[in-house]
């Protein structure tokens, strides 16, 4: 018999500890092991609970126990989880988190500590909750050159953008329903802001480009300045306006990693993933291109990603070491500016009538892909090039009113 | 040094050594391993490859070479595959294989083989072609009790019924198109009359639910007769006509596997699923809901899958009992026959207004969830209430036409 113990019994932790009783047969049977949940640690008391007698509240507890061989943190933040984690590592037992910023902040050195010790530091909880894709990516899509991932990373502001999209509200209306929903916190910045989704873009671009990669190093752009016009321009133009997380391989070698408003054409599937879902869509040399949907959140969906990667621990007999990175310091140049970005755009502006569009696209050579009264898009540029067309319409009295990327599926 | 063989060197195993020399450092670096295509078995000579040096003629080559750990068999059908594919785990060599009959119909002897010899057999590549599905169902989604699963397991239906949808095709000239393209074979009736598709689902149901599903105990009805008026019809009554391959676990403990044309509304993202691509969609207690999606055939997006399992074999160390599953003798009652099928329903039928369906409805004991002149929707119900809101509708004077499930999301 092994046992887990479980870091905070918040939202996700209660639910690590309600999915594993109610299939607990089934796991046993996957990983040929008898388990128990051993600990549960929280500063608080639970004394309704069904499982208070195993709750401590001192992480020496379950260190000096030998028989926890598996540890699930839920508790969130990188203080004390950072130090919890890295104990629970070097002690021996391997852990599966949901707690995204602990990956984005200090996933290297939890790899490294794993690797030292012959245990694992799992994580695909940290990224689109429920949906399988950190271990799909590192096993499944092994044999593939992967180049670009672009993801619906958060909820929230998919939530939001889908009510401007369908019941043409406007952003504050969507942010206060998600608010009552419970979608969002009361205050929303790590979601509208897009913080949430940057940490899920680090972890997915270092995982997949082999270096750390930190929140700072990534552009971000929320959803504050999106308005309900912008949304409907793109609508009238054949795609829809999504938070995207992505991250590319330029041609030089380095990745640029980004998260911003960009609109996404019909034609993608991901434009229809609507509501709290997430989706993450990735390019390889072998598999084209292949998505990957679910709920991004909740207690039950998280709880069956933080369970699945115990899963895996228990029947590893080593560190899996596909599943892992470098520190970022080995190449200070891996990640570069958002001067490096080229993407098609879409500009909403002043009505002028798409013969202006033409006539400036031709001029500044690019192609004019779409165009209506009052706005168009254009074909892939560099910043710079998309800079000239933005002022030869200023030249022309336009007013620019919006200008978004378009992303290319 | 550990040696990789091929066994067939058509589109599958051409692009499987093609992809492996393009990623080998990748592959090598993820596995920790150095490996090699040592030998390509195929009754043909290829004097113009690069490759030819690696061609054998005779499987007992590769049995008798003890550097041979892994084996790709991408022969396709039964005789031989199943023969040599058993002597190459008996030998004690793990085989990845993209033969979905093989799978179908010889797993749990295969499986059951691999794990008396502490092998693997490996299948990603059997179902949804390039689609992480099997790997993620049975390691990230381990710790949810699975009840259900729908897709769109055939590329070239899915491409067929998108033309019907899209470009008012009828179906004998969407085929026709398919076929022009290389999407359909001459001979169409695998994929058109649900076989490729039943092989797929048997394979899924088997993992899923842990006994073998032979393709003969899955209803399987295919496209031939989905006509235009069919497919216009769904679309005015928002949804969309695709083949789905799906299982899901009854109230009494029975599966119930089927192929069929079923309509998908257009709020769930199967429905968006166009062109040759496939997408699986899963039910857990956990995850509530994933959808997995990419290319479900094609050179080297199969390959990927099948060196995705090679690596995968590469990194373990006995059989992976969690991919498994038992032989169907045990349990002969584990199947439920088609009388058990109960969903909503489309019927087209001759114009008669929706007064008539509506009182119809209500006298069946059903709720009418969308009318035109000529079809309505009618809420889930079993085989025997549909039959009897067929016959009344009959007794009315309208003529029935056609009548195809809803899909429930």
């Amino acid at each position: 018999m092994k046992k887990i113990a479980v870091l905070g019994y918040g939202v996700v932790g209660s639910g690590v500890v309600e999915l594993f009783y109610r299939n607990q047969k089934k796991i046993e049977a996957n990983t040929g092991t008898k388990l128990e949940i051993g600990y549960i640690l929280d500063l608080r008391e639970f004394p309704d609970d069904s499982y208070q007698d195993r709750v401590v509240h001192d992480i020496q507890v379950i260190l000096d126990d030998p028989e926890v061989g598996y540890v699930a943190e839920s508790m969130g933040g990188v203080n004390p989880a950072f130090d919890f984690v890295r104990r629970c590592l070097e002690a021996g037992k391997s852990v599966a988190t949901s707690n995204k910023q602990l990956v984005a902040e200090k996933g290297d050195i939890l790899l490294q500590t794993a690797k030292a010790h012959h245990v694992n530091f799992f994580f695909e909880a940290s990224v689109g909750g429920a949906i399988p894709i950190i271990r799909p990516l590192h096993t499944c899509l092994a044999a593939n050159d992967i180049s670009s991932i672009a993801g619906i990373l958060n909820g929230t502001t998919n939530f939001i953008l889908e009510k401007m999209f369908c019941d043409n509200m406007r952003f504050a209306n969507a942010l206060a329903l998600a608010q009552k929903l419970g979608y969002a916190e009361k205050d929303p910045s790590a979601d509208v802001d897009g913080g949430d989704a940057c940490r899920k873009i680090c972890i997915l671009s270092s995982l997949v480009f082999g270096k750390h990669v930190y929140p700072d190093q990534v552009y971000t752009k929320g959803l504050r300045n999106v308005t309900l016009e912008d949304v409907q321009l793109a609508q009238r133009l054949g795609g829809a306006v999504k938070l995207i997380g992505a991250v590319k391989r330029l041609d030089d070698g380095r990745i640029l990693p980004t998260v911003m408003p960009m609109i996404v054409m019909e034609d993608s599937l991901l434009s229809h993933v609507n509501g709290v879902f997430n989706a993450v869509m990735v390019w390889g040399d072998g598999v084209d291109k292949t998505m990957f949907y679910g709920r991004g959140a909740g207690k039950l969906p998280t709880a069956s990603a933080v369970l699945g990667d115990l899963i895996d621990a228990v029947k590893q007999t080593d560190t899996d070491l596909s599943q892992s990175w470098e520190p970022a310091e080995a190449d200070a140049d891996f990640v570069a500016p958002i001067d490096a970005f080229s993407a098609p755009r879409c500009y909403r502006t002043s009505p002028c009538g798409s013969g202006v569009f033409a006539r400036i696209a031709a001029e500044t050579g690019v192609e004019l892909q779409n165009a209506a009264e009052d706005g168009c898009m254009i074909s892939c540029c560099d910043q710079k090039t998309a800079e000239a067309f933005k002022q030869k319409l200023g030249q022309e009295g336009v007013t620019i009113l919006s200008r978004i990327p378009v992303l290319v599926d």
